[in-house]
């Protein structure tokens, strides 16, 4: 068993209008003027955006709106959010929305105080001393950014997808009710049990098979997420399988199925070129590399993808623990299948990947050559073409 | 499904020398002057208090000792820790120990800056407005007050136990080495796993049965706990197993097994009284009450009382749910004998409890009649004594 830090201080406010305590929320962790950044149409749309001002308007604090974040976040939008906060002596931010939003406001938070060009805090060459607050309204789960320590951002000069983590990042509270998740299309429910479901893997897929505990749990939780995913497929208003699915996010993805593990994180990094590539969903591009990847991979511990077979994907524990492990990978990719995720690179991108793109692809993530990823296995420049090669 | 707040924001420092961090962890803390805060020769034999006086010096941190607390810690200590903390200008409160010496260093938290009677706190007539910082040296896995927001202090003057929550009771971080747990005999060991197992059971056994991933995380820290129980009381030096259960034991009380459910504490209301009357372990005195409070409230939800006999016990599901949830009850009753718990009163204080006896610890946990305890059921002063009667 690894040694292992956990620190999860996100204070979560969940259920039917939980939205309402935002202004309290903002006020206890000390806000007085807020950056309130969102993405698109839905949050206005769907009357969201305007309850929060209310909120904030009644309680007396000053805000400044920055809407306009998309999926895989933009650097440029960054700079601009970074901008505001300096000329408006912002103090607090309020994410509203998912991923891609919370992901923005973790940039935008990092930036406020450095001296330098934030990018090079995504390149890892420094890091920040100071951070501003954030707290978020979530309307998508998924990413689990409510309640991890990581932002990715893309920078549109390369196309490239870079990852910057620390505890700053972690929001101050997180309010979720699952009925602001009722509207979002089959697609994106689909992605969001993808991510989730792969935020768990990257830390249950490990070299470490003697922390029971942790792999229970985490066990527990995809198993309550796979069968809570279809009755929200078929009744998209189900409120108790919505909050399932939306706490089971933040679990996944606040270390508590890391706990004492090592982890792995190499279908996060492929899947962070596909999606950089091709502007993909990301828990799309997740599903379309995972088998491959682990089939690849599996050899370095086959006992723990035998006993996911078992006891996540209920496969009869009849045979040795290779024919367990491949049983267990069909189960899942026929999962995917059963919630409208591809399970290969075609299906993905609509038409056949080509070599130069792999090789592309393979490049950025070994920095030219140059650096591995993976703990279960770790994967040259080489494995990761032959995976890619394999998910085509 | 209930609305919920879950607020964990304990750094867990986990693993092995992880005690070294502690003048590190302090000082990110902001505290200067420290009340080192112990039980009895336990700490000083084992050298740990030396290890951590040792780590305070290095690092320049002053600091008081204050040793002594007691199992069902008491009033008059933390009378005495409140004044070394004025006297002194104490900043931070570091508890090294288990579950009494946290307590009390939270109550004396709670009493440095309130003017009245700190005991006041625990009856619940007011509130206090601030607290000072408390950090932990966790040597006995079990009460979980490591990361609970919770206190229980014993009152001298006519034995009154009475717990105060509030969230400025959680430790600002959290050291656990399961290596210091070795040496705990097999009775404290057993004592905890009852504990930890409780914790989970007052919110696991509730009204609501809606919530599917949390009843699904509680179950798996359950099967983890009674397997590596026995694990542990074969072999009291095998890191794994202790990890599992140190570990297991704030999450049994950090709220994570809580949320979005309503919870029961009935057994523990009981329980305080037995205790409070007899000073035995609280965790023996829980193991001893369950099995009759079980069955005096199962009708309330029996269809979660049959769950818990299927994924737990793992008693064949076969029968009415009435059948599976006195099957599930015995069993544990079984695995309570098989760490050498008692499973009633008798066999707790070790002789029959008089019908006066009853009628005293009833009339205490009900204020004379005028209040009720429960959540699943709620209970009466007649309750309680037909409760009490069934475990006599």
């Amino acid at each position: 068993m690894k040694n292992f830090k956990y620190y999860a201080p996100t204070k979560v406010v969940f259920g039917k209008d939980s939205e309402l305590s935002v202004a309290e929320l903002i006020k206890d962790f000390g806000g007085n003027k807020v950056l309130l950044h969102y993405g698109g149409k839905s949050a206005e749309k769907s009357g969201l955006l305007n309850k929060i001002e209310n909120c904030l308007q009644n309680a007396g604090i000053e805000y400044v709106k920055l809407g306009g974040v998309v999926p895989n976040p933009r650097l440029s939008m960054v700079r601009t959010g970074i901008e505001i906060c300096k000329k408006e002596n912002i103090d607090f931010l309020l994410a509203v929305g998912g991923g891609s939003v919370i992901d923005s406001c973790k940039a935008i938070s990092s930036g406020r105080f450095f001296d330098g060009d934030v990018w090079d805090l995504y390149l890892k060459k420094t890091r920040a001393e100071k951070y501003l607050p954030i707290g978020c309204v979530l309307t998508i789960p998924a990413a689990g950014s409510e309640m991890s320590d990581g932002s990715v951002i893309t920078n549109e000069e390369g196309w490239l997808k870079k990852d910057y983590c620390v505890d700053d990042f972690r929001c101050k509270f997180a309010i979720m009710n699952p009925e602001l998740t009722y509207t979002l299309p089959a697609w994106q429910t689909s992605c969001g049990v993808t991510d989730m479901m792969m935020h768990t893997f990257e830390r249950y897929f490990s070299k470490d098979d003697d922390m029971e505990i942790t792999n229970s749990i985490a066990e527990a939780l995809l198993r309550t997420v796979m069968s809570e995913a279809h009755k929200v497929l078929k009744n998209p208003t189900d409120y108790n399988s919505r909050a399932q699915i939306m706490w089971a996010g933040s679990l996944a993805h606040n270390d508590l199925t890391g706990c004492g593990t090592t982890g792995d994180w190499a279908t996060h990094c492929l899947e962070h070129e596909l999606s950089g590539l091709f502007d993909v969903s990301h828990g799309a591009g997740l599903a379309a590399i995972w088998g491959s990847w682990a089939r690849y991979c599996r050899c370095e511990n086959m006992k723990q993808f035998a006993r996911f077979a078992v006891n996540v994907m209920q496969v009869n524990n009849v045979g040795s623990d290779e024919e367990l492990a491949e049983l267990g990978i069909r189960a899942m990719e026929e999962f995917f299948h059963s919630i409208g995720m591809p399970t290969n690179i075609k299906e993905l991108i609509g038409r056949d990947i080509t070599d130069e793109e792999i090789e592309l692809m393979a490049d950025k993530c070994s920095d030219g050559g140059t650096s591995t990823i993976g703990g279960l296995k770790v994967l040259t420049k080489n494995d990761m073409i032959s995976i890619y090669k394999m998910a085509r």
